[in-house]
């Protein structure tokens, strides 16, 4: 990793989703090329904006010539890392646990869901999407014998910490947390909180706003 | 609403659900008062972009002297209009639109949901959290009986459109959106799209980026 790849701003990198996002639907739409000016448009983020970020990787793209959509849709996924085949186990077997292991999007990323735990009898043993449900008991046995990259944490906030750093300490990569709580692990795990409420609270504010 | 409050940044408003977070969790840890330095470690902003962030909304703290932990709480959960009991449907009842509707971070934040419907005839009927789901058929005829702020869309990415349109017409005020697309409406609309496998695809990044 170069040196100048450590310093891209947090900014920057919660765009790379959304890039990635908008090339995947013009190669759908069969766009080939396209300019920083075009995607500004579609992006809500200035043209200039949109040249700065891609210059943190190396640029992409020719002064005048606009972008080829299907490189920059692939070294986008190169930077994300979705080339890696990352595995992931889901923690909490309930409505959001079983939503998630069957999110397409999720799995049309690259990302490889590998097992599914939960803690309640009544639900381990039964099947989502192919995949028996495993006990939590069996966490740390499970992460010995097998490649387990990313840790989704759909458990109750009450279980979230006791569950993450028994995953730390299993040696997981990162963890996606659902609880609404801001998980702070040690720095080699990296943490991302997903606050579905957030996006709820933004929303009335922006609705109240408006009044 | 005054002009002031028109300029706040994007930016800023996207911390504004965190602060009321952070805020929640003090005081239920008995935590009073707090200065901007010591909220500015818990959050990881700095103290400076704290008090620059409050005056948009006219400060809330007096010099040396630190905030008032429930009266700012308040405070922030009135500008995010978390006071104004917003009804919401959800409207997509399969595994992500169940977990919404037992999702407590809603509810507990003042937010009431009014209905639930989906298209499924297998599904139409069922009880979910005490409520039946409705029909989509419905939509229409039960907007114009009932108060609804917010539709809350898990619907499939190739139904979300219509079904947002029909919403739209029907006088929804904003609209929180779960498909992996971005959703372009009339600006009196409000809407947040909530990218689950953007934070997926974050954490990838973060995690190949210290590799």
């Amino acid at each position: 990793m170069s040196d100048s790849e450590k310093k891209v701003p947090e900014v920057v990198i919660k765009r790379l989703p959304r890039y990635y996002r908008y090339l995947g639907e013009l190669l759908k739409q069969g766009i080939t090329r396209i300019s920083s000016n075009a995607l500004s448009d579609k992006m809500n983020v200035t043209a200039s904006q949109i040249r700065q970020d891609f210059n943190y990787f190396g640029g992409f793209g020719q002064q005048g010539y606009g972008y080829n959509v299907e490189h920059l849709y692939n070294e986008m996924g190169d930077i994300l890392g979705l080339h890696d085949n990352d595995t992931m186990i889901i923690v909490g077997a309930g409505n959001l646990g079983r939503a998630l292991a069957n999110h397409n999007p999720f799995l049309k990323r690259g990302f490889k869901l590998v097992g599914i735990f939960d803690n309640d009898e009544k639900v381990i043993g039964s099947v989502i999407n192919g995949m028996k449900v495993l006990s939590v008991d069996e966490l740390e046995s499970f992460m010995s014998k097998n490649r387990v990259d990313i840790g989704i944490l759909t458990v109750p906030k009450s279980a979230v910490y006791e569950t993450a750093e028994r995953l730390a300490k299993s040696g997981i990569k990162g963890l996606l947390n659902f609880a609404y709580t801001e998980l702070d692990l040690p720095k080699e795990i990296a943490v991302e909180n997903v606050h579905m409420s957030d996006a709820l609270m933004i929303l009335a504010y922006n609705i109240h706003r408006d009044e």
